[in-house]
This record gives C-alpha cells, sequence and structure tokens, in this order.
C-alpha cells in the first residue's frame, strides 16, 4: 500500500495551483447562533467543475509522464471525480473515459461532456460500476484514477484543509462529508502534520452509514446500493482511505434523509450559496450534536455544488 | 425636491458600516467567455437581511434623532425593503410596520417577521399599496422611509457602486436593475461624482419597461400592475430617481421573463449562488447585448437573493 506523505501534499499544492481556484471561507451569524459554535464554511462549491474533487483529479493527471498519459485516464465515479478528471484531462489535452451510474444527476452528466469527456453507464451500484469500468480498461488501455484510493488523489484532497487552516484562525475541528473517504484521507493526511490538535470529524447519510459501522467495528464494512439523497456519498472505504479514518478521525456523525435535506435548504435561505445534498451533512450532524461543536471553531467542509437545479429535494420529500 | 450629495453617500457609508457586509466581488471565467466581457458581480445577494436595500434602510433608520424614531417606521414595499427596514428597526430596537402585496414571496413575508416587523396586506398594484400604507401611517404615526424616492434611501445604495469601484479596477461600465430606480439613483450619484467616465446601464423586464419608456420619451410613465417574474422590479419611478436617471444614465436595456429566468437559472447553475429573479436581468440583457459590453470591465450589481425554494421559476415555465 502506498501510502502519501505530508511531502505530496506540498507537491500538490504546488503542481494544481494553476488549474484549481483558492475557495473563500464564509461565515454566518445565523448559523452561529444556531449552532453555538463558530463555523467556517470552505467552499468547495465555488472550486473549478464544482467540487473539491478536481483538486485530486489534477494532481493525478498533471503528475503523468508525457509517455503515460498516451492512452489517456479513465475512472468510474457518482459524478463530481468525473468532470473533475474531465477537466484536468481536458486542460492537459489527452483523452478521458469515465463510468457513471446512469442515476447520476444530469447536470454532472452534461459536464461530463462539456469538458470533453466520454460517459459509459452503468447500474447504480459499486459491483456494476467495477465490472463495467474493467471492461473499459481492457479496451483503451487508459490510466485508472480511483475517485479516492488513490494516493496521488488524497494529496491533492489535502490541499483543501491546509488553505482552510490558512483561512480562519485557531480551529478545534473539521468536519467534512464521508463516502468514500478521500477528502476525510486527505484532511487527516494534512491535519495530522500541520495542526495535529485541530479534532477531524466525518459526517455520513444515516442510509449510508457503512464509513461509521466501518469506524466502530474496526475494519471496513461495505454496501453494495445504499439509497440517499447525497448521490456523492454512497461509495464504501477502501485500503487507503481506511487507514486515515482509522487512525485520525474523532468520530464519525449521521443524520438522516430529512435532516440532510432541512441543513440544505436553510444554507441555500441563509447563506444565498448552492450545495449538493452532500455538503450538507455535516452542518446537519452539527445541528444536532451541539454538546460537541458549541462554543468550538469549527471548519465545515462544502464539498460541492453540482446539484440538477430541476430536480431539488425538498420538492419530493 | 431634496436631492442627495457625494456627501450624504459619504455620511451615510460611515453610518452603515457596523450593519451591513463590504459584499464580496466574484468573477467567472464562463461567464467571461459567454459574454466577451470582463464581467465583475458585486454580490449583494450575500448582503445582511439578503439584499441591497438594507443600506438605504440602515442610512435612514440610523440617520434619525431619538425624538423622531418613538413612533417607528414604516414602508411599502415589494419584498426586499421590507425585510430591510425590518432589520435596521430591529437594530435599533424601534418598531416597524410594512405593507406588502399578499402575493410576496412566502420567504420574504417569513423573514420579516423574523426581524419582528408588522405585515399589513395589499392587493399587488402600485394604487392599493399606496392607500393601504395612508391608513397605516395615519394610525401609528410612524416616520416614511419609502423604498426608493427618498434620499436617504438613494445615498445608502450609493455605497454599493462605491465599494465595487475599490473592489474592480478600470470598470468601463455598471449596469443594475431598475424598478423604481432606487440602486440606479444611488450608482449615478455616487460614479457621476468619482468615476464619471463609467458608463451606467439599467436593465429592466420586457414586461414592466415603464423605466424604459420613461427614458425614451423623456418624462415618468408608470404603469399599474406589470406581471414579470423579477418582482423586485414592478414598482415605477418617482421624481428623485427620474432626476437621477434622467440625467447620468446611458441606456436602459431590457429582457423578456424567459431570458431573465434562464440567466438566473445559468447563474445558479455556474457560479453556485442564490439569486433573484430581478438580479438576473442585468446579466440577461448583457448576454443579448454583446456588441455593447464585448471587451469591457462590467461591474454587475446583483441585487437581492431572497427567493422561495419551492417556487423556483424554471420549475413554471
Amino acid at each position: 500500500m502506498d501510502i502519501p506523505t505530508f511531502d505530496d501534499v506540498k507537491a500538490a499544492r504546488e503542481r494544481i495551483a494553476p488549474y484549481v481556484h483558492r475557495t473563500p471561507v464564509l461565515t454566518s451569524s445565523y448559523f452561529n447562533a444556531l449552532s453555538g459554535a463558530e463555523l467556517f464554511f470552505k467552499c468547495e462549491n465555488f472550486q473549478k467543475a464544482g467540487a473539491f474533487k478536481v483538486r485530486g483529479a489534477c494532481n493525478a493527471v498533471f503528475g503523468l509522464s508525457d509517455e503515460m498519459v498516451k492512452k489517456g485516464v479513465a475512472t468510474h465515479s457518482s459524478g463530481n471525480h468525473a468532470l473533475s478528471l474531465s477537466y484536468a484531462a481536458g486542460r492537459r489535452g489527452i483523452p478521458v473515459t469515465v463510468v457513471m451510474p446512469h442515476s447520476a444527476p444530469e447536470a454532472k452528466k452534461a459536464a461530463v461532456r462539456g469538458y470533453g469527456g466520454t460517459i459509459v453507464e452503468c447500474e447504480p451500484s459499486t459491483s456494476s460500476r467495477e465490472a463495467t469500468f474493467a471492461d473499459v480498461v481492457a479496451e483503451t488501455g487508459a490510466e485508472f484514477v480511483h475517485p479516492y484510493n488513490d494516493p496521488r488523489v488524497i494529496a491533492g484532497q489535502g490541499t483543501c484543509s491546509w488553505e482552510l487552516t490558512e483561512q480562519s484562525d485557531g480551529l478545534d475541528a473539521v468536519i467534512a462529508p464521508i463516502g468514500g473517504g478521500g477528502m476525510v484521507s486527505g484532511t487527516c493526511l494534512t491535519l495530522s502534520n500541520i495542526a495535529p490538535k485541530i479534532e477531524i470529524y466525518a459526517a455520513e447519510p444515516k442510509n449510508a452509514d457503512d464509513a461509521c459501522r466501518s469506524f466502530k467495528a474496526g475494519h471496513i464494512i461495505a454496501d453494495d446500493a445504499p439509497e440517499t439523497v447525497a448521490d456523492g456519498l454512497k461509495v464504501p472505504l477502501k485500503e487507503l482511505t481506511w487507514h486515515f479514518v482509522s487512525n485520525h478521525v474523532t468520530d464519525i456523525l449521521t443524520a438522516t434523509e430529512e435532516e440532510i435535506v432541512d441543513a440544505m435548504k436553510l444554507t441555500w435561505e441563509r447563506m444565498k450559496i448552492v450545495m449538493e445534498p452532500s455538503s450538507a451533512v455535516p452542518l446537519a450532524t452539527i445541528l444536532k450534536n451541539r454538546e460537541i461543536f458549541a462554543g468550538r471553531k469549527v471548519g465545515v467542509i462544502i464539498t460541492g455544488g453540482n446539484v440538477d437545479l430541476k430536480k431539488l429535494p425538498w420538492m419530493q420529500i
């Protein structure tokens, strides 16, 4: 297992700087009052391609040798990694193929195509996704960039919490959504090196709480096709992300579908920002766990803003 | 007619500083490519109470003597001035009554009540609004703060474009939505003093183009109850705003309902910000008038972000 180090994060930061935004950190007196905490929202919804995933994708794509990129890159992804890898490949001018569940939001599919990516659709389950992907790699010979279980990707994601510590002062804790664990692993990698006193929390939909159950059991538990509005958080931990999560995370908190949608809608209403359901899970867990966060400075990573505006979840629940 | 001067804007800026945000200016490589211009979006949707109107409201409320505020303040408004005045009155701890059309967005009504304001409902026409308001003032004796035809309000709105010139370099033009003309008048007042070479454009819904027709005719033309998705832009010019518009505006451009909704949805999708339909009118007119704006640096005032998330216009057109 090739575990990335903080030197890899340093190299990633330099490598990706021309292609990603240093996203702003927003505060909200409304949410501070509601939570009793002082919250610093790291707005990766404003990131290139609409999500933090572009950090890891750019680090992987721009780290490849000219020889390695000839056959292009490929991946499977619930959406944001797909379009981030498409963006990165487009910037480098190489072909990219992505395997996406046919149920992925239309906005994400359109964005992948807009960046020049080729989509191959699969069923919305981990098993179907991996089988379809094996066919794609066999056919194209493309370089596989896994959405999270890849040291280059984790090192790239680690640049986000590094910026967050520079943009806010004296954080006590950072919380991020957890699906496969790429952002949480990058956060663990960075903070354990530069600010080991900051506690790291992960937030997960109750309906897809495999990471939470893994954390309690002490080994990876994977569900094949969980159902949740937080479409970015359906995938399971893998060995690399499990390494970081099991070693550095303080706790994994969960929220129900209704709590996630309420937190999402409230953020749109009060902060006037568009974020996707996955990004609302941390705030949902903060609001139901006041005893953990009240009186503390908490960094909240808003992971992405790619949402289908014609299918908003409060229209459907 | 008491015409405000730039000294009034200076006084306003100092007076309101503790109560309003210096809102950020965002840029978008996507919209720059689409328009051919270099756009600087002044994000008053992130402003306190969700709209630029809080600038004028705070300037009026905090400029009153202790004697004058005893009976409170009152106004009529299509929404944002109502909740901005409620916010300002709440910060000063005085009563506030607002006359609103019963058709105003539910989110705006809830926000007025949340700030402690009292709502009196009227029909959605200028005549009903003014008649209902006369009753309220007769009953309460409250100080009237007009939503735009008030020198204190115009001076307050003038602080917005002042910040915009500091946050962007070398603007050639500024464009803002026009309803009653408060923001446009404040922009004229400030820019004609500090940057007279910057052209000022106003943007109006085709369905409520009374300001455009007034501008061409050379005198105020008022419609009683125009129908447009841009609910903040239904009111007519009055003598104070006509003074500024007729003297300083280069042109008034219009956009159809469909163009407004398309521009609004595209902004949510690409910039990940929540803004109301009125705020999308300038961008809609920029995209259809490339020959005016291409190759130029253009400040675009996004006036507010108060929208009913359960009634989004692309669900209805």
